[in-house]
């Protein structure tokens, strides 16, 4: 039996016939259970409920929804067993630590911090200028349909994810869109969402969710009058080509596609700590078998002994930690294809790059590449393609020139480090390099790798164009990343009683921070 | 002898062979001095010239742009009577009150707020997360771009307009693209913008100025690799064609395109102030020509005695008021042309739609149209296309419904008012229609003409696609405005003494507001 799509507030049968299943990575077999591809008439059902709803609830403060996403974090808390087990069945990602005790946590914290902003309200600056009476603030901009990446089955679901957080959080329904690798996971976050709306009064087309659609109604979507807004996680040739229909239609699209996360790792950081910084590379470049979007792909060292010991040092470690099991064979088609494809451009095979036959699933060996400077420079639209997984390419430099070189060459980034020496030998060089990486990417960081991305209001996971469009917003964060779901609304001369409760003169509420005449209040 | 351009911190002469020549709007004659089409070679002498200047200023405070913003509101005010001149022939735009005392004290003023903004910093939203050592705000986006429109010679001039402001204030360089309308008033702003720039050091590719470029060499500016930004305001078919260049190579672009800027009268306003209303419609209306972007050039009534008295009076005073002189030739032509589609799809002309032979210059009699709602549905792409200048369409509904379905069918707006009864007997017909056309503007108004867009902080100069692009975002208003010229720029665990000041621990500073661990300090 086909599993029902959520749509309208109720579980329903999809009109459609196509269908497709889930596999497990741990064992390459398809699962029994089967999920529908909703064709276009039930998309533009959903998005017409999702319109319904945003009408609903135009004037409604940040409390309601703030209602419905405590609720629905614990909701998510009640079936904690439920989801772990289904996500570890449909992803391999390790039960323990990362599902449950990193990402699960991680999901709920992300809801309730967007749930806290919604109810304090700062985040829609209220701004007023009571000489003028011109008041505005950031309003909802209508329905959003959101995509999720493979790689973060929780803290990026389309349902339950840090895009469904802060669209919900700006006043939004949403139309989420599973991802096809973990459609049992999305199932149980779905069920846990309708079940908060309804406990807290959403109207129907608050909250919907189909499993998957094909790529040509994908397409379509942006161009569906209904649409106001999508946010897509995942690769770079998809997010282009849904970017090029949005842009098309005028509606924004949130894009987080790919990046290589450069670590530059100087000459004295390697006579001070190479040993300490082996570590924390190997870790980060292995973790969750190198699939996450801060991975650090890229390592740029300068040529000398100390980096020649590094690089052997790294190829040991490599090579001792066993491969984790990787989230589709698309990925380890992927992997192999890349790295015979570094190779065909003067790219060494260090370690790995086949297969990993000691696992059942899907595998590869921990990879590692290197490649000197000038063949980098010569093929640099290949090597600063992101290989997603366990791989990572080292680049050895002639020197601190062509390091520079190197850097200024890069496309946009979500993250770049570098590694410097403490005693300030390394200044010079920093001094250099650092502002040129600066333009590069979303967050700089010293002396620390790029994964591990905080739930601050600091961060910004995001970054220059193509690793993120626009480039100046973050997709994490809060409440930061809620501004990407709303608009600026300005109301002239507009009578008290007709105004958002936050723009009025008197209001009962003191929590929110507002804009009074150029002061924050 | 063909004027010089200004690149590279010099008035050098053109390497091209093409030229153009402005029209003088009030005798329609060409004036005899010839200005340079810059060539492709030209344009990218100027971008590096920007690329370079851009990484030179990179780590610079808000001071230093604050300095140059101030030098240069300083050096415009030593040039008023020069410049009010210049403007006046080649835009026929009254010089009192207009040029003199609007336009330009508006023109500095925005600089000064632009200034006041950069060093003060608070609009960079600076935020710290100290446990987790997250740091973030708003740094500036590299060279911008800028083409201004036909019909602010001052105030939205691409060298001294909001959009200057507000890519200076962010910190970036700027290379601007002349109007062809008004060749001589930006050269004396280039001239003062140098003067400035010299003034307070700033590096040579700081501000540049072409008179005019291509259509293909303007397509293909997006593309080049050191333009980051850019701003568009003018005519939309120019403008989306740009948009789908810059969309394609990943880069924002800030557009204000066309509104037509709805104003609804609903009857019982019209019961209790119709003479009044008509007054402060004809007036805006007929302001400069209509040649505002929040010209109201679409009025919703409902049927009704009411509605043909107020109709009645309006055609009277769009009869009494002499018409003012048109920008250029395009403008008037458009004007007719567009009378004629309108007739074709069923509009009647009410007065006007001929070239006023009164006038020496550039002149359409004052003209208005009405057709039904009926008509108006049925026509709908045709009657929300601006007309640009004196030309204002009423149309008349057969009731409240009938005003819900043609808002509900608008496509996005700058403006949009409501003029209700202030004895509550239109508040039904309020309830229903605000929260729609809310959902169609970027700013909404009661009882009040759009025309007028005052340089607040609460201002939204934007709106929904395609009045603008993208939706959210306002091109008036300071410090609104910068953030568009700026990206999110993160640092995670950066040494202090490498951090923009802004982000240390201790600062010299406490004027700028930052976000530390969650509330504003």
């Amino acid at each position: 039996m086909t599993s029902k799509v959520l749509i309208g507030g109720e579980w329903v049968d999809s009109q459609g016939t196509d269908t497709f299943h889930a596999a497990n990575p741990a064992t390459r077999a398809l699962m029994s259970k089967e999920y529908p591809i909703s064709p276009w008439k039930e998309i533009r059902t959903a998005v017409k409920a999702a319109v319904t709803a945003s009408q609903e609830m135009r004037r409604w403060g940040g409390e309601r929804f703030a209602a419905f996403l405590e609720a629905y974090a614990d909701a998510i808390e009640g079936r904690v067993d439920q989801l772990v087990a289904t996500a570890h069945e449909e992803t391999a990602l390790p039960i323990e630590p990362r599902l449950r005790d990193a990402e699960l946590p991680r999901t709920v914290d992300q809801l309730r911090q967007a749930a806290e902003a919604a109810e304090e309200g700062s985040w829609s600056r209220p701004t007023i200028d009571t000489k003028n009476d011109i008041r505005s603030m950031l309003g909802p901009i209508g329905p959003v349909v959101i995509f999720g990446p493979n790689n973060f089955p929780f803290a990026f679901n389309s349902i339950a994810g840090g895009d469904f957080a802060a669209a919900v959080a700006a006043g939004n329904p949403v139309i989420a869109i599973g991802h096809s690798g973990y459609p049992g996971t999305t199932q149980i976050f779905a069920e846990a969402a309708l079940e908060a709306a309804q406990q807290t009064n959403m109207p129907n087309g608050f909250v919907q969710m189909l499993y998957s659609i094909n790529h040509t109604d994908m397409m379509s979507l942006p161009h569906e009058k209904g649409v106001s807004a999508l946010a897509f996680t995942g690769s770079k040739r998809t997010g282009l080509q849904l970017k090029e229909n949005a842009d098309k239609s005028g509606k924004p699209i949130y894009l987080e596609l790919s990046s290589v996360n450069p670590v530059i790792i100087l000459p004295g950081a390697l006579q001070e700590r190479a040993d300490a910084i082996a570590e924390e590379l190997v870790t980060s470049a292995l973790m969750g078998a190198g699939q996450f979007c801060t991975n650090p792909g890229l390592v740029l060292l300068t040529a000398g002994p100390e980096t020649e010991k590094f690089i052997a040092d790294v190829i040991d470690r490599f090579k001792s930690v066993p491969s984790s099991t990787l989230l589709s064979g698309a990925v380890e088609d992927s992997i192999l294809q890349k790295v015979r494809e570094f190779q065909e451009c003067d790219a060494t095979l260090l370690t790995g790059g086949r297969v990993d036959e000691r696992e059942q699933g899907y595998g590869v060996e921990n990879t590692l590449m290197r490649v000197n400077g000038n063949h980098f420079l010569a093929s640099l639209p290949l090597f600063q393609t992101e290989i997603f997984g366990n791989s990572t390419l080292v680049v050895v430099a002639e020197d601190v020139d062509q390091l520079m070189q190197m850097i200024t060459a890069l496309e946009g980034q979500l993250t770049g480090c570098i590694y410097s020496a403490m005693d300030g030998s390394d200044d010079e060089a920093y001094d250099r390099i650092a502002p040129e990486l600066r333009t590069k990417v979303g967050r700089l960081l010293n002396d620390k790798m790029p994964t591990g991305v905080a739930v601050s209001p600091a961060m910004n996971h995001g970054g220059p164009f193509p690793a993120a469009s626009p480039s100046g917003v973050t997709a994490v964060g809060m409440p930061t990343a809620i501004e990407r779901f709303a608009v600026l609304q300005c109301y002239d001369n507009v009578r008290q009683n007709r105004l958002p409760e936050l723009l009025r003169d008197d209001i009962d509420d003191n929590s929110c921070w507002r804009n009074v005449d150029g002061g924050w209040e």
